[in-house]
């Protein structure tokens, strides 16, 4: 009898064998792969849509509840957004074949470095289906070949997609083996997949931070370990009130569900009178429930806001990921960095300022994938640092921080071209 | 009671306060301390010398052989040479600072990349005292603290060692926090540290293929492992005969108890009957025993040469590291590349070939951390490559292939300026 685990393995050396593939294989053939991709989204989205529609009617028999089921559903508009997606990744310029660091030694040879792709790269992941299509797409343009494995609840739907990336594979003379897809729901896969080291090059997990936790300990393999933001926005006594505001309200509102929104609000004393019942009206208006500490709480309160609870430890250093910000007053930006070492999970750190010193200190000395000075920590993001894409977030200081692309997904070789070079 | 363990914590500690230090500190003030090193390791060398030499009688009435016992023996030149590696790390460019990918975003945002030190580096080492000044110092260039772990038998040299850094840190106004020395000799603490990922962000194991290998499977942390290199040069039947025969004496003779030597020759079977005597004769005349296949046996056995044996499987996939070559005859690239994939450790590998598709086929197709065309795998080596020195060569693919110098004992952060920018 085959196990679980043994045709897991075998996935792991088949898609081995046509990530060799793949690296040989050139932008534009890969790129005529994706568009049809894109296409067969919409073309077959019949099939996707009813497996999804399966999908959403177990997971509303067993209890699921509104976000939850929001995640898993599919509809000929998200569909359309995946294939949009899709097309966007073919129209990136390719990373793999890029030379860099080139130069010619002193003694003739000709060296640089040649950028490839990894090779394999294993994907755990929930609910939300569209990652089914996010991470292979991104793999396959940089040359890897994937293995994903979704959540339990989203099997059909996922397979109809496997189903539809494997016709584009074969139209387009590719090996179907470049999609590894686990069906089984089997949760001691999970386990199975963290040991494959021979077999997958790197590990994505993406979902709720027990999942990411657990692969982050359990991976024998390197991890993409992201998508936990406890993010801070400090507002100087030097900040420009008005933009402080702006800012403030963009980075709680504008999507409070995702990585790059602001947790916690740091002021700082001088300014925390006037200025904090000014974010504190227009958050009131968004439905934004403020924890503050004792001393933002007696400022707010002296003007008779009630929308307010005194923060709780467990609010500093928590990502809310709703419309709920910790608000702490500082008498420095000392203290103000002093908290985001403290309680900060190295994702995004703002300050809002008009002190050149004090902005300049800000970005040397927080230790974080990014920092702005008088922006929004929204902006944390593939697609608008000009990546075009992302894998994912990285919190991580190793290979790559900060949003994940492309070129991310790559490694690369020496490459040294001599005419008989020795070394004496 | 204090355990082993809680000292151990400890020092983790103290790095990571130290190493917050070290990344605000510039490059004038790193090269002070540096060449101030570099002259105590001179001043001080009868210090130094006299615990070296009771490390060396120690391990002498413990029955420590040639190679081993050479391996630990320090001497006033081989001070001068660690002396002269340290001031050719000051001497270097430092990378803590860099700004690259730097770009304005459409909406005016200012991004990019700024180089900054990774933190904590640990290093787990053998007998070589003088990776104990090798270590801290490429890694204080780059802004890191460093905890180091060195061998049993080299335990006093290394003290004397950690005492001269010590003394250049406090002379120049850094923290002595910066290296952290593990004094303690037992082996559980090894196990403790691959555990300290909150403390280490970077483990660099230095040694034999065992502890590497330990190390590797047992980190929580990334890991550098490297040092292990099966390298293969495949003499292509185009080959210029005369450049083949210097680059494989090179290759296996120069020095062959280094990672980079040449492990398994490989020629093509239309040009061995002609060149391997070639080859053979000169090897002779080096020393070198050559492990050969039956092809290969039975071209040199009519020519008559005795300094042979019939290869084993063993001796595929060996790395020597002595005058030792295993050597093979193969019908094609193609055959020469498969035994390349299933053999070598994705360190170096080379062909030699006038043929320019053959070449560039190798060069694409070969996956390790250096390929070459026509010159001698010896070069893989951070200051060939002319990274001015490196800690190790990384058969990994994750964050750094290859010689590893300053850049890569760094990260990045991305640094976003703005003026009031929000996402919409």
């Amino acid at each position: 009898m085959t196990t679980s685990k043994e045709i897991l393995q075998a996935k792991g050396k088949e898609a081995r064998a046509s990530s060799r593939q793949l690296s040989k294989g050139g932008a534009e053939a890969k790129n005529r792969a994706l568009l049809n991709l894109a296409e067969l989204l919409l073309s077959e989205q019949g099939a996707i849509l009813e497996a999804n529609s399966a999908d959403c009617e177990d997971a509303q028999a067993n209890g699921l509840s509104g976000t939850w089921l929001d995640r898993l559903l599919l509809t000929p508009g998200r569909l359309e957004a995946v294939a949009k997606d899709v097309r966007n990744v073919a129209a990136l310029p390719d990373p793999v074949g890029e030379m860099f660091d080139a130069r010619v030694l002193p003694n003739g040879l000709s060296t640089g470095k040649r950028r490839v792709p990894l090779g394999v790269i294993g994907s755990i992941y929930e609910s939300r289906p569209n990652v089914t299509i996010d991470i292979f797409s991104l793999s396959f343009k940089a040359g890897n070949a994937c293995i994903l494995r979704g959540g339990r609840e989203a099997l059909r739907s996922n397979k109809a997609l496997a189903e539809v990336v494997w016709q584009a594979l074969e139209n387009n003379g590719w090996p179907r083996g470049a999609l590894q897809f686990v069906e089984d729901p089997d949760r001691s896969l999970v386990e199975a997949m963290v040991g494959m080291r021979d077999y997958i090059d790197l590990l994505i997990p993406r979902g709720g931070a027990d999942l990411i936790r657990y692969v982050g300990e359990n991976a024998s393999m390197p991890v993409i370990t992201g998508g936990v933001g406890v993010c801070h926005t400090y507002i100087d006594r030097s900040a420009d009130l008005d933009m402080a505001t702006a800012i403030s309200y963009n980075a709680k509102v504008q999507r409070p569900t995702v990585c790059n929104a602001m947790d916690t609000l740091l002021v700082h004393s001088e300014i925390a009178p006037r200025w904090l019942p000014q974010i504190a009206l227009e958050w009131l208006n968004a439905g934004v429930q403020m924890r503050c500490d004792r001393r933002a709480l007696s400022i707010l309160a002296a003007n008779g806001d009630e929308a307010l609870q005194e923060a709780t430890d467990e609010d500093w250093g928590k990502e809310h990921l709703a419309l709920v910000a910790s608000v702490r007053v500082v008498d420095s930006l000392d203290d103000a960095m002093e908290h985001i070492e403290q309680y900060g999970s190295g994702h995004s750190e703002a300050i809002v300022s008009e002190d050149y010193s004090a902005a300049m200190r800000f970005l040397d000395e927080v230790d974080a994938a990014a920092v702005y000075v008088n922006a929004s920590t929204r902006f944390t993001d593939g697609a608008e640092f000009g990546l075009g894409a992302e894998v994912g977030i990285s919190t991580q200081k190793f290979h790559a921080r900060g949003p994940m692309g492309l070129r991310e997904l790559t490694t690369y070789k020496w490459v040294v071209m001599g005419n008989g070079q020795i070394r004496s």
